[in-house]
């Protein structure tokens, strides 16, 4: 299949917003996506961008079924260790499911890879849920590390109240 | 105990430095440290910085065994959620032994919440050992989530050579 990777613009935001909530039902949490195109657009198109995203794109004549050609998304940032300096961290890769087995994911991944090591990037690290099987072998096949596994990294979060009261907690100045 | 926390200068980044070790160490990883203090003043104290730094301070008084007055430090840097927006993730907390239980770690935590919240941060994440059960005890008790426990996520690292690979499958543009 004939498909394109480019740079995101603001005009994207749009169909990366499409995208983004496609994903979440996937992942079984569409009532967590709070985020609208319009944040998109005010949070990685400005002076400093939270995140920088790619595109896959189609031609006119390959339209998904619904008209889209914007057909898939890697949205991304740096992120930084102490133990060996900067790293791109993936925080999205999707692939719309009519266009899947066409090397469109793998080519989102590689690039985002590519751009990471243009700015030296050491590593590429990303969040994957554990009954999400297609995707845990498909990073596996690629050499990736399930570092859950191996090492017994979990994630942590305060959000809501919790973040409140610890940020109320603080040593005043 | 007498101790002040404030953001991190360049000055401090011997200091931070050491503790670096010394939590890697604890993680029982040490190998695995390649930054130096010059990479950490370059990437932290630059025009667009990579990461922030707070650091816990006492009086000379009270200084270490060995010396030093700066005895802990919290490493952070800002992600982006397509859910939710801006978060704060927290890389590094460390507190020098013998300086525990005097509610220098919950002010370091603290002091990032509310940083974070003053940037609009919706989350403050970070990542924590499967054994290391007093920080999981210490989050916990805090009102953290573990999001590997309750939502299954798995955090997944290319770096060295597969990392080469996949940046070499990149299609030409």
């Amino acid at each position: 299949m004939n498909f394109k990777i480019r740079r995101a613009a603001k005009e994207d935001c749009k169909d990366i917003s499409r995208m983004i909530m496609d994903l979440a039902i996937y992942e079984k949490m569409p009532d967590q996506v709070k985020i609208s195109h319009e944040e998109l657009e005010r949070d990685g198109f400005c002076q400093n961008p939270l995140f920088e995203c790619l595109v896959a794109e189609v031609p006119e004549e390959h339209k998904s079924n619904e008209g889209f050609t914007v057909i898939g998304y890697a949205l991304y940032f740096y992120t930084y260790s102490t133990w060996k300096g900067r790293a791109v961290y993936l925080e999205d890769l999707y692939v719309m499911p009519e266009f899947r087995g066409n090397g469109i994911g793998t080519a989102l991944l590689s690039k985002v890879a590519e751009i990471g090591k243009k700015k030296q990037c050491v590593r590429l690290q990303l969040s994957v849920l554990n009954w999400n099987t297609p995707s845990r072998d498909f990073y596996a096949a690629k050499g990736a590390q399930d570092l859950t596994v191996t090492e017994g990294w979990h994630a942590i979060r305060f959000d809501g109240q919790n973040l409140d009261n610890l940020a109320n907690e603080a040593p005043k100045d």
